[in-house]
């Protein structure tokens, strides 16, 4: 079995952030990982080590959990060495479409040039997107958009609640 | 030879915008796609008979240039029948990474969820992007993240002299 | 943890097949699909409910493994109720070279159009392959395109040995 | 308008071809390119300025036909200089579904890993393949595959003639 659920939950939540993120963002990603594990969700992400991807896979090892990584490269070279499942998927960018695609519902941890494209993807696929640590700016230009699938989370727990309310009921 | 160069001008210029557009947007589009073709660049869009890109189609079409459609499906069926060049890519909206990689400059005509994603993938890749028909939000997010590659066109015109601004000289 | 390995294996085998296939051959991708998670791999396949790829989920959910399915659709629907881990990418068959791609060794198991695509992706990408069940015509061809890459097996015994030996030394 | 048909003929024909060819090979090329190009079709391939895609795109632009590149990389640097229309696709070879998919007929002049993914993606997707320059290998493996599908071509006029007799009726 896959750790993080009982049985066989094949739920998978999406964590895209930035690359390069400061300590304090890197933090939020990294207790983010270790609660959707604990909630017993399969977690995915960039799998790169670094920013808030390689928080995330930090964040889910430390709690058992299993994290996914939708690799931009050719190979698993350069992916974190917490990930669990690396996937190499050679696309670059267009690999952004696959992590929204697999997962069901999307967390927008920080926002950047790429993650912007992850969360523009998830609204196009309609799927819902939590926004956490988010600017006004972001805010208020994607909830334009699609204000019945944008949700704004002030904390980590807040952001876990979120997911949860979006997620179909069993 | 292609139209819209003299000798071979392979400079592409890609406009990304909405697949659902009122009249007046759709006019921007046609007028864009107009003027872009007489100004001798090869056009690139999304490629569908829908909103923005089938405007642009038109506009290109009218004065004989030439426009390549990237589409989201595995066959032609669905494209503009004014698009020159039919890419049948069968990745949904992971084509959109291949409309801004293959365009020297982007221009964003409106705004959806689709279109940002564009916006955001070239900002990714270090493209200039023009923003036209844009909301005051929009203007606002998209500068945040990059304030550099981010240009603000009041119409056509001046989309137009924008894009000329940011090519590489001769 | 995941399944099938001690501390955290993260080599992934790739099973590809044809989407249609006789009894026989689905026996033999179960039987697999058993043996490489019992040898303590992660298996990946294409992930449908069809032919040798729901066979191989089958199998390696038969002993308690972690098989990963890199589904061409945009959602998980159309997977094996046994994949485990359910990557939808929404591209096709260009999906097939995140199969290769994320996979350490690959195994042929008969052969089709789609397999014979993975195969030759596998080959592009300096992978080895290992051909099971495969007939006359097959092993001429692919041994003529890449001797030192391709190996054939006489049945699954065979086959997991061959992957073993193709694996880099722990 | 784009060069090589009265009106406005959008029939794409793909010719895939290993990147390292000798130079019999690359004459094959050469001449195919030209060939199809008088014959007033668009022309596709992977791009590079490399084996037999360098010398189809040397042989359309000889008499000034419209060959598109499909480039694998994030640039169109690598691109042959004779293409017309540069398709920066950042996929790798996952694009080479994208230049079957395109094509309304596909030929395969010489094979190598590469080549071979194209030709079983086009069998796949239903195309008809011209083999030519082929081995009896290569033959027998992709007859018993597709045997309605696969075409055997002498020289490059017989193959030109397959071509036109693969096409739907005007």
């Amino acid at each position: 079995m896959v750790a993080g659920g009982s049985g066989l939950n094949k739920t998978i939540i999406g964590v895209m952030g930035p690359g390069a993120a400061d300590p304090a963002l890197e933090a939020v990603g990294e207790a983010l990982g270790r609660r959707l594990a604990e909630a017993g969700w399969l977690v995915l992400c960039g799998g790169r080590e670094a920013g808030v991807m390689g928080a995330v896979c930090r964040g889910v090892s430390q709690v058992g959990g299993t994290v996914i990584g939708i690799l931009p490269g050719e190979s698993p070279a350069g992916a974190s060495p917490h990930v669990t499942i690396p996937i190499a998927t050679g696309l670059g960018s267009a690999r952004n479409n696959i992590n929204v695609l697999s997962s069901t519902v999307v967390i927008a941890c920080g926002m950047g040039a790429g993650t912007a494209s992850e969360v523009a993807l998830a609204l196009k696929a309609g799927k819902d997107v939590v926004l956490l640590a988010s600017s006004p700016e972001s805010l208020a230009f994607w909830s334009q958009l699609a204000p019945a699938q944008v949700h704004l989370a002030g904390d980590v727990d807040e952001a876990v609640g979120l997911v949860r309310d979006c997620l179909p009921p069993d």
